[in-house]
This record gives structure tokens, C-alpha cells and sequence, in this order.
């Protein structure tokens, strides 16, 4: 299906069975978290999915193309950015399993059937608000808490998981802390967690965190996953990531 | 200082500053979990430390080696075992600056003073009560939470730190959550962490954690350590740590 595109707009190609994803150039683009995040889901057939600030709408389209869920919902607050994001389902004739919304996940249980979903996703902003200058820039939005902070998100998620449900979410290892209190406050029990680290011997940056809805207490650490080696080029785990292979789905 | 030896015994030469160690061969022996918390234990001059759960007085002995802290107090539940840490202490002529106490770190606070520590470390019982056949046995008691749990142990630490005092735990990383939650409860905010990897590209099996009395809310992951290389020896770390260089001294 053919859409139209703004002036500083463009189409990426996802390198996944022919999806492709428009991105404003002067916005937030999508960047390595969504791919780790979208692989690191565990979406089953007919799995009905939330993904929490949703963006460009990157994450349900990478989960589309991965697996076989039923229904994929993109939460958008952003009025400009979910219209974009909106473009992007049609381009990829997505309609029947992927819709975005435009929607406050402070108030998502509103719109969305409570305890409905199998699946949450988020990649959240992983920024604080100290300092923030121009709360209005969309970038800022994407990347600070200014319209939602970790516990509005976490909350959002356990409101939509149902019983048994789980939560993906990427987000930095300096809140870890944070992620862990929350999830335990809202009932989303921290199961398993992947370190990124930029590379071997170097501290992680990022953290994936898998939660279960009102699941048993104990923490499974999996293998570190390195993002580039010492030649300087992405890790082999990293190219099969991008390479889209069967990793993620069950 | 001479000592007597049980038959079971034997001295262990600890290969720092001539100190030695007795240890029971049919008990519980110190393994690399207590020399990575003696070394990652920040002590500065004059401070008064305090080990949780001592078992043969490994880290109060090591402390004393690396550190110039004033007093250090072991803790120690079983009193035979106590009674050997005593003798080692001795052995080692340290008696002005470490002594080791049999108590209950649950009732701590009526033995040692409240808020009165600049730092406490504990290499504490890492496994649950869960299916435990001999409770009366001391390896079980070293290895169980057969006398105290983690939260025994948490809470003891947050009664003896005084303000901004810091306290210095080794566990298992699939505790990660409880560690975190249990340690906001009692106000030891989680201010750093380091995770020991077997190797690189392999999951971590421990983890030392730095927390801070009151500390403000945002946590440091350190690098990576890992204690085999790809030849399947110690890496140059793990071997820096056991020749006792001058790290974890301030």
C-alpha cells in the first residue's frame, strides 16, 4: 500500500520479510534497544500484545514479522508520532494484526481490556526529567520522563498483563533498582534479566528484564550479550539479532 | 602465638603479611567468595567493621592484612566454630584489632552498638531452607539459611551501619530481587554491583553489592569479572585479587 510521506520523513527497510518503518529525521529514530527488546519477547501463536510508547511503532512491526500473534496494540501519546506510526501499519498491510493508538498509559486501562494481554512490551524513556529544558521537542519526549515515569509504565503493564502474563522491557542498568522495587510493588516479578555490555570486560548499559505476573521469586541471569567484539564489528550474537534468525519466538 | 590444633584441623597459610587460618577439614573452608568480599570491601583508616556470620574468620583476618581499620567484630552463630576463629585470631596476634563474638546476628543489637560500624560485610548462608535433611550439621548452617535468612541478615546490617556507612555483601545472583527489595526495606540503598562470571560469555554465579546507609537512589554495575580465562586459568583479576594487591584499601 502506497502512503504518504512528510517532507522530513523517510523509509527505512527492516530487513524483515519486506517491512518497512517511516522515521521522521528530525525525530527519535529507533535504535539497537527495540531490536534486543523485540527479539528478547517470548510472543506465543495468538498471542494478544501491548507495547507501551510505542514510537515509530518499531516494536510491533519487528513482533509481526517474528511470530505469530493475534493482535498487536502500539500505545502512542504522542498525536504526531502515532499518526506516523499509523502510515507505517498500512505501508506494511498490517491492519488486521497491528493497530496504534493514541492513548496516555497513565490512563490505559481506559481503552484497553484490563488483564487482557499475554504480552507487554516497553522501551520506555530512560532519562529523568532533572534538567530538562524544552519539554515539548518530541525527541525529549522519547527519551526523558516527561509524559510518563518508570512506575507509570510498569503499573500500565501489570494493568494489561493477564494472569501468568509476562513484561519485556529494556531500559539502564543505573535503575535497576527502581525496575525491581516497582515490578515487585505492581506484581510483575523480575524473572530473568540480560545484561548488554558495549563489550566484553566493560560494565552493561542496557538491561532486558523479563517479568511474570504474579510469578515465584527467583532471578534467572542469562549469558551476557556483548555488542561488539574486540575487532571493533558487531559480535556474531548481534548479527543474528539484526539478521532477524529464529531467536524470540517460541 | 602458639595454638592448639583439633584433630580434624589444620593451619591454612593465607599468603598475605604471614597470616594464617585454622580451619576444620571435615567443616565448612573459605572459598573465593570471601576473598572477593574482603577485597572488594572498602575500608578506610581507623574504621570499625563488623563481619555478619565470620565462620572461620576469614574476612575479619583478611581485612586486617589490607585495611588499617581500628576494630573489626566477627560474628559468629555456632560456638565450636566461633572457638576456632578465636584460636585463629590468635595465632595471628591480631587480638587488639579483631575479635570474634558468639551471638545471634538476629538479636545483634543487644550485644554490639546500634548504628555504631563504619562498614559491615557478611558472606552469608547463600541457599534456602528448602529440603534440608541435617540441620544441625555445620556445613548445612555454613551453606543454609538453616539459623538466619537473608532479610536476618539485611536487617542486622541497616542496625549496625552508622550514617553513610556502607555494607559489603556476596551472594547468589538468582537472590538479585530480594537482595534489592530487602535492602531498600531496611534503608541500605543498593549503590553498586560487580558480577562474577566463570568465564566470559557465561552467565554470572555471584554478585557483590555495595550498599550505602540513606544513600541516594541510582545504582553503579561495575565491570565484569571473570575468574577463568579461555585457557581455563584465573584471569589476570582473579590472580591480582589472591596476591593480595593493595585494591579494596581507600
Amino acid at each position: 500500500m502506497e502512503v504518504q510521506l512528510k517532507e522530513t520523513e523517510r523509509i527505512d527497510d527492516l530487513q524483515l520479510k519486506g517491512l518497512k518503518l517511516i522515521q521522521d529525521k528530525t525525530g527519535f529514530c529507533f535504535g539497537i534497544d527495540a531490536v534486543l527488546l523485540a527479539n528478547f519477547a517470548k510472543v506465543k501463536k495468538g498471542a494478544k500484545v501491548v507495547d507501551l510508547g510505542t514510537g515509530t511503532g518499531i516494536i510491533p512491526t519487528l513482533i509481526a514479522g517474528k511470530s505469530q500473534a493475534s493482535k498487536i496494540i502500539g500505545v502512542e501519546i504522542q498525536e504526531e508520532v502515532y499518526e506516523m506510526a499509523t502510515r507505517s501499519v498500512k505501508l506494511n498491510n498490517l491492519q488486521d494484526r497491528v493497530e496504534i493508538i493514541n492513548a496516555d498509559i497513565k490512563t490505559i486501562d481506559k481503552t484497553l481490556e484490563v488483564h487482557g494481554y499475554h504480552v507487554v512490551t516497553s522501551n520506555p524513556p530512560y532519562m529523568h526529567m532533572d534538567g530538562i529544558k524544552n519539554p515539548n521537542d518530541k525527541k525529549m519526549i522519547s527519551r526523558h520522563e516527561v509524559k510518563c515515569n518508570l512506575e507509570d509504565v510498569i503499573r500500565a503493564a501489570s494493568r494489561l498483563t493477564m494472569p501468568k502474563g509476562k513484561f519485556f522491557m529494556i531500559h539502564r542498568p543505573t535503575r535497576l533498582v527502581d525496575i525491581i522495587e516497582l515490578g515487585r510493588k505492581y506484581r510483575l516479578e523480575p524473572k530473568q534479566v540480560q545484561f548488554i555490555h558495549p563489550r566484553a570486560n566493560k560494565a552493561p548499559n542496557l538491561i532486558l528484564v523479563e517479568f511474570a505476573k504474579d510469578g515465584r521469586p527467583e532471578l534467572k541471569i542469562l549469558d551476557p550479550l556483548y555488542v561488539y567484539g574486540e575487532d571493533g564489528n558487531y559480535t556474531d550474537e548481534i548479527k543474528a539479532i539484526y539478521a532477524n534468525e529464529d531467536i524470540g519466538e517460541e
